[in-house]
């Protein structure tokens, strides 16, 4: 656990002032709940690993020395943010709008062993949205996140989405027995690091005889490519149900129809660790930050197991260690470009609106954008904007598909064009 | 331990905000450290009560049941802010500036007994300087704890001020031994509560035979009776040294240099239970509020004890939780009236400065104060501000002492002047 000195409390009080203004312009509100729970209700909750690292605390008022563990521990630090609020729901719904909007900011605890990136006190700052099934849940979700990150200055992240329900149909269409659908997912969740291969030699020390692992592994190594293309959907095999592939596609669409130009893409060998998610999960990441700047997923579950009521529910939580040791890291330069756009076909209104959406995209990255229209002497054009302060243009027309398709960014200078 | 909703939390926000607000105005700095401590730095520090209200935390990694406490506990939440900044500035001083000007707010825990206005999580809010030895951190800790409050809509509050020093010459006078002035001091502390009679009836608990309970009260009752008509400083006994007495004057002075008007007395009576205090020691209470609003003081010898480098140390902290319970508090009623200030003497500058100091200890209290010489048609005059919304109105002469004396505000309407 660490102190703050001055400067850092600075950046992160900055950081979070920006965050929690995107998300109460959503209407989004803040809660807060205590950071002991019930340790009980701390290590029931299907929280993966971070059940294990719980700091618990000893009953007050004990008049002999227990004999054991459970007799002198009631309480623990809250590992989480989501945890709580289930339980806060579970307790105040009648006082609450519905579906209910929650800002969390604030700490939690884990007994990490120390290393780089891990801190066993860490601030997260959560979104929930409690009691709406649909997808509208996770499209406000992913652009609010995305917009809160942008607003910290932060560009070239990309958001990675999957659904629990693709993964369970994949494991279960490989031949995997129902019961061992979590661990195989413990391994799946090991892709980034160890490969391909590596997941597979850690299937078949579940599932020794058989060709369940090399079933599994031949359909990820297939959908990793198709990812990279951007084409996952269309090569999700047949075992995923279709209301599953339109869930995920109507999040993409909605999520760039409110953001365009927002870099989303579906990844189905996305995981995350934690066992309580039941639909959608997503991440953002960034090249210079090692590990996701943020996670979430639909855990529709939860609330009802601790009130009865069943509640659908999904959340983002920004990992704000990680956040701010991003802005801190000198790989991390957000070099905000001045970028003139010059629209060459005046002839449509389509082919503006590639214009607009290539502007956006390129917002996103941090860079501020002005589209223009292409001036008969472009020499003369790109100069004042040269001495405006501008440092980059690019020429888009209505042939190009500026989103998904490449993009040239030239060099401006006051007294030469250069290609860079 | 609470949950706070999105009402109680958008109230919270606004406050610290505005406390942090004036805080960092004056050039505090915000710092933060972790909930937990180890447990022996917060047994050990002298701390009253709150060390016997400790939530104590399990070690990690225990490989077998420990016999005892000792063997199982590590850790312990915070029970207040300082004990914390004490091992801060023995960490980091080198990286600091001196004198260090630390803001902290943040959560603190108490096992307390669950009863109204305490919570087992609490908020507090606390301003120190480290490293200055002189009576101006004094003067700038109390100005601006008074300025934040205000800040927050709380008037009417008052400071109270007293020294240790004071307490230990009058108990030593008394002809107490030496190791018995900690509780003769515990004793005197529950003279709000239980009356000078009580805290005679306790000491004799502690001193059956001899003259020096009786000896003790005695004085206090004086004292109680000077602080009244706010002659406290004069009716000390001689056993007080006068540098202790020059030191509350000057702060009596200074702060009301900064801060004209500000409602601030020394009252010897006041004691406060932290067994850390060495000099100094204050708080603000308000009459609709059952404990005090902040309470502080100067600790000299902790920092030294914790890093070996004596360090002067004073702070004054706000107490959250009460300021929010104020603040929603039914009698609680933040009614700033809006008054006009007649000064009828137009001879001299020393007069008009009197009506200026009785407008600023109105404003203190929360109105809206204009000073506006008297004109000849009076009846006029007054009309125009009632029709402006101003309520109330007074004279103020150059034969007024308008600071320490009597003062009547009167109803203004439109129609008629009449006394209230």
């Amino acid at each position: 656990m660490r102190d703050l000195l001055p400067d850092e409390v600075r950046l992160r009080r900055r950081l979070l002032g920006r965050i929690i203004g995107v998300y109460e312009r959503f209407g989004f509100e803040q809660i807060e709940t205590p950071a002991l729970e019930e340790i009980d209700r701390l290590i029931g909750s299907e929280a993966g690993d971070n059940e294990k690292l719980i700091y618990k605390v000893l009953r007050r008022g004990l008049d002999e020395w227990p004999t054991d563990e459970a007799g002198a521990v009631d309480l623990g630090l809250r590992y989480d943010l989501t945890v709580p609020l289930a339980r806060f729901y579970a307790t105040h719904s009648g006082e609450l709008l519905s579906p209910f909007k929650a800002i969390q900011t604030g700490p939690a605890w884990r007994a990490e062993r120390p290393q780089k990136g891990r801190y066993r006190q860490l601030t997260q700052c959560d979104i929930d949205v409690l009691g709406d099934p649909t997808v509208d849940a996770e499209i406000e979700l992913v652009v609010a996140t995305a917009q809160a990150l942008a607003a910290c200055g932060v560009s070239d992240f990309a958001v990675r989405l999957n659904d629990r329900r693709v993964l369970q149909s994949l494991v279960s269409a490989a031949g995997f027995p129902e019961e061992l659908t979590g661990p195989v997912l413990v391994a799946l969740d090991k892709v980034d690091k160890m490969g391909v291969s590596g997941v597979h030699d850690e299937l078949c020390r579940l599932v020794p005889d058989g060709d369940s692992p090399r079933a599994l592994t031949d359909v990820i190594e297939s959908l990793i490519a198709s990812s990279e293309s951007g084409e996952t959907l269309s090569a999700l095999p047949d075992a995923v149900a279709d209301a599953v592939t339109d869930d995920l596609r109507s999040i993409v669409e909605g999520a760039r129809e409110l953001a365009p130009g927002l870099p989303i893409r579906i990844d189905a060998t996305l995981v995350r660790g934690q066992g309580y998610y039941t639909g959608s999960i997503f991440e953002i990441e960034h090249a210079a930050s090692a590990g996701s700047l943020a996670g979430g997923g639909r855990y529709d579950r939860m609330i009802g197991r601790l009130s009865g009521v069943e509640t659908p529910a999904v959340g983002f939580s920004i990992g704000f260690e990680r956040l701010v040791d991003l802005m801190t890291n000198a790989d991390f330069v957000n070099e905000a470009r001045r970028v003139v756009l010059l629209y060459a076909n005046a002839d449509g209104a389509a082919g503006r609106q590639f214009a607009q959406q290539t502007a956006e995209r390129l917002r996103w990255s941090g860079h501020v954008v002005r589209v223009e229209d292409a001036a008969k002497n472009r020499k003369a054009q790109l100069s004042r904007f040269a001495a405006a302060g501008y440092t980059d243009w690019a020429e888009v027309s209505d042939d190009q598909q500026p989103i998904d398709g490449d993009f040239v960014l030239r060099a401006l200078d006051s007294t030469t064009e250069g290609s860079r």
